[in-house]
């Protein structure tokens, strides 16, 4: 199987020394199978073998920082980031002007892997993911009745959910097609919870007792009351 | 509704001085509703109003860089980058060991999303979409003829579907969920080609007379053929 290019991890046109650099840090992180956690050789070793100065290196190195493939540990070194390459807001949903259009464009693709995502769930979990589940159902309901910010804890209710799924990708897609919870919660107030609380429950429910069709109703229920509620809010906040 | 806080955009673990300051150049270019292709304040200016060094500023400008925010067009100043924050690979797939499952995993994801992508387009496409549609399939079928790589206008022609479904959202996706066509192009040589022009062709037509049923349709036997092949490969590879 060809070796992924690490040239397509990083734009290349008018590329400088330093993005070059990283270019190459990372094209020996693919084919050295460095993952998270690993440590990476250090600046003179990497100066070396990729025939740079130190300072090139460095620059390099902080590009690779900047985009999460690396980490520095200060006074240790250099690591392999966890999830290396997956940066927080990733489509650059925070530069979108209309957050309410993103909002609702952003449900109408939650509407159609989510679902899907809540049957498979169900059909797949394993105990541990079930363990996971039930733990991060449970984090959201103490945020919720404690009266704190839930929009963490239900984004990680959600990946959970998709983790079950044993596909890779999914998980993944979770955080960036739930992005508009994060100005949902603040947006809807006390409103949504009572409801969130009952639809996470019960969504535990049908993936622990593997009812897929029942998982991918609540699901969908769960995703047209957020729609509801998204609409109406729009309209009253309307000009 | 909430300003989005650019805090988002950048994992603030442990922030330096010079990522603080490029969640701050990030918040400005929100607040002040910057967009593609405007230019930031100067970096002289950019110190004075966030009361740091231009050292500073600049460092944080180049991690802004790193992720795609800005651009520095050299000798003219630092603009607003087109698709600001979007970063290429943003879920760091050249990282993942297990390019097989990867591909397999994506393609189980495109089953879900691009059959109803391909419905929606049929029914929304205006008159623009669909001319940028045709100009997209004529590039794949031009690059095929002419043996050359087809991966990135292969990518093109599925993004111009998405954009047909008017949805700000699904666009974005596409470049990521179809990451694993620039993989398989290569795996599977001239194989794939012939079916990838007639599905093309097939998908253009059903979009362009506003058939959704038969885009559909034919979007899932486009998925379904490549997952056949790509099951077959791994067969084929196998130890």
């Amino acid at each position: 199987m060809r070796q992924e290019s690490p040239f397509e991890t990083i734009k290349t046109k008018d590329a400088s020394l330093p993005e070059r650099t990283a270019e190459q840090i990372s094209r020996l992180i693919v084919e050295q199978r460095l993952t998270s956690g690993d440590r990476l050789p250090s600046e003179f070793e990497l100066a070396e073998m990729l025939q740079v100065g130190r300072g090139t290196v460095r620059e390099g190195v902080k590009l690779l920082v900047a985009r999460n493939v690396l980490e520095i540990r200060r006074g240790r070194g250099t690591y392999i980031a966890s999830d290396p390459g997956v940066v927080e807001d990733p489509l650059g949903f925070a530069y979108y002007p209309d957050k309410f259009r993103l909002a609702m464009d952003l449900l109408e693709v939650r509407a159609q892997v989510e679902p899907w995502v809540a049957r498979t769930a169900a059909e797949r979990a394993g105990e541990a993911d079930l363990r996971r589940l039930r733990e991060t159902c449970a984090a959201v309901e103490q945020d919720i009745l404690a009266e704190r910010d839930h929009s963490v804890s239900d984004v990680r209710f959600h990946v959970a959910i998709a983790e079950c799924t044993q596909n890779l990708v999914v998980p993944k897609l979770i955080p960036i097609i739930t992005y508009a919870i994060r100005l949902f919660v603040t947006l809807t107030e006390s409103r949504l919870k009572m409801e969130t609380l009952v639809d996470h429950r019960e969504l535990l429910e049908a993936i622990c007792t593997q009812d897929g069709e029942r998982a991918a109703a609540v699901m969908e229920r769960h995703l047209d009351y957020n729609r509801a509620l998204l609409e109406k809010l729009r309209a009253a906040l309307a000009p």
